[in-house]
């Protein structure tokens, strides 16, 4: 999307044709940094140390790691090799270890010289599956957004509550819960974002807020605290959320903090929508709440915040004192039942088993 | 109540038998300050620079502001400047303007050579009955700690989570949502409390973190996203919340992000206790949600954050872009249908009209 008026995706090859531009999120939302990285074990540590974050986006990065790597040496044993090195930067992530195996699954069986431009051109396809794959929820979470426009007073605009970022930092391109804002944004429909503040960590927050400023669009900084609120007196007409991870029932397991949005929504009526591509279904889980583990972080992102000093300095500083026990749970889950529907790249299902198989039906049968 | 095993109240007369000691809150949760005040405008400052904050003792505050001035000059212009003063420190807050008001009622029909003593004695008393409200509650909160605690496996502790400090050092002494479970702790019972961080500003969580571990009651700051996620898993018995105010029909109006965690216990059968001192009901209001403005407070409460750098220095650091906008509403309405119980100095009301009414008899004719 756009930065100060140019487009951008969040990965592409440099205009040398070879080695691959990222944008370096860590110095996110103060400092927009570009970086060119020529190895793969530039991309190892650009995904280990989370210069790039959010599952579609390692999966591409990986991907034209492999690329970088062929293009030096093609071998069966360089494939492994990046493969190993690759995958162990973050060895959870699903998207991650999909795509180094696409990428060997597709690389294997050519010969060798042909190896390192296939490998460009098929890690391009992925970063273009993913664009496609979020410009369809775009697609799809546009005409939600054009009823609910239709009803508002001219030049009024829609009031849309998202949580953490779902947005097209985490993605190559249009993001998951914000394709449809972009899209809803380029037909002219006027729209503000109330942006959650997303604690632990705040990051969340103000990558979206930093996109939303990018890209033109009005929003507002909030506390977590503040959506009921909000809801409570007309202020937000639509929930979008991503998810990390959505159950063949539909539950959904997203950043702590979406569930209590979800009940405030349910409780005043607002509609609650899952921005979601189908990679992240996990068709093997039913009951998100008794199946899904959820992540204990360290007690350091509750006590411990980065920002700015007076001198314009970044610094990190103590916000509670070190005696004080903290508890950091990551996610939590959101059940089917409070969510409206699951806005999907073929269309929005509801929240429930049959929802999700009429879309999908040839992956629901897994969870029987 | 316990700071460091001696026991503590936020306000006291000096062992000098004049001058009045107060708990210099600015400073907490770092560092424990008492300040010993000697004037009215010593006693002004106080109040307008937070030094004391909480509702109650910020009366009982002004009483002894009173007390001080009327030691020096109790002439009525003396009663009469000094009431002035100490109003235009909080205008706003109404039992700062009860306590002067009181005040000035005892003391004008004395002779001016009675009046310090009597300044002294009726501040004191003021400060009692702050105490006795909040045993009241208390003792009657203590019941329903002790029905839970009795089907938990022996050593096994009640989980309690709070939000925000309406603690001992908003009042006198013992909290009003504190008192609970500082008697519980007292007989035996074992506690553990949940503190939410309590965005903006997060001073709420450090006080009753301080509080708690003063006291020596288990506890754990959590994020403002985390308690939906506890509750889902049976990890609280129940919540107790303080109250800014209250209407006739059990609505309540408390710190921002109450609403929400109400509808979490409420959907996960967690019952939901308000500790309610009677004199913030307010009889003239039944609508909380529509009835009672919410006041818009400074963005920088949202994108600014104090806290200890590496060095030990407390400074502020921005946490959020200096571009983004920030909504920053201070309180929220819990609706009475989410409140289990509102736990008053009399008893244990139903959260409705009519359960205010039958303990508060000769005050619910007023929102006739």
């Amino acid at each position: 999307m756009k930065v100060s008026g140019r487009h951008y995706r969040t990965i592409w090859v440099n205009e040398d044709g070879w080695s691959v531009d990222i944008i370096d999120q860590r110095w996110l939302p103060h400092d927009f940094r570009v970086e060119t990285v020529r190895t793969v074990d530039g991309i190892a540590t650009a995904i280990r140390d989370m210069w790039v974050r959010g599952a579609p986006l390692i999966g591409v990065t990986a991907a034209y790691g492999v690329a970088l790597r062929m293009r030096e040496d093609a071998s069966d044993a360089s494939l492994d090799a990046a493969w190993e090195t690759l995958h162990a930067t973050r060895p959870t992530a699903i998207n991650l270890r999909w795509a180094l195996d696409e990428m060997r699954r597709v690389l294997r069986p050519l010969p060798v010289s042909e190896r390192a431009k296939a490998a460009y051109r098929r890690a391009a396809e992925i970063a273009d599956e993913d664009v496609e794959l979020n410009r369809g929820i775009g697609r799809n979470g546009l005409e939600i957004i054009r009823t609910i426009a239709a009803k508002k007073k001219p030049g009024e605009p829609v009031n849309i509550l998202t949580h953490c970022n779902a947005g097209w930092l985490a993605t190559v391109d249009y993001g998951t819960a914000t394709a449809p804002i972009y899209l809803a944004t380029e037909a002219g429909i006027p729209i503000h974002v109330y942006v959650d503040e997303t604690r632990p960590r705040n990051q969340g927050a103000h990558l979206t807020a930093w996109e939303m400023a990018g890209h033109g669009v009005p929003h507002t900084l909030i506390v977590d605290n503040a959506g009921g609120h909000l809801m409570q007196h007309g202020m937000v007409d639509m929930v979008i959320v991503g998810t990390d991870r959505t159950t063949a029932n539909g539950d959904v397991c997203n950043k702590i903090g979406t569930y209590l949005k979800a009940l405030a929504a349910k409780d005043n009526g607002v509609p609650f929508y899952v921005g979601l591509p189908s990679p992240t279904i996990d068709w093997t889980v039913r009951d998100g709440v008794k199946e899904i583990p959820i992540e204990e972080r360290s007690a350091d992102e509750v006590s411990l915040v980065w920002g700015r000093d007076e001198d314009g300095k970044t610094r990190q500083v103590r916000i509670s004192p070190e005696a004080t026990p903290c508890g950091n749970y990551a996610f939590d889950v959101t059940p089917a039942r409070l969510i409206t529907g699951l806005i999907t790249e073929r269309g929005i299902a509801d929240a429930s088993a049959e929802g999700l198989a009429r879309l999908f039906p040839e992956r629901s049968g897994m969870a029987a």
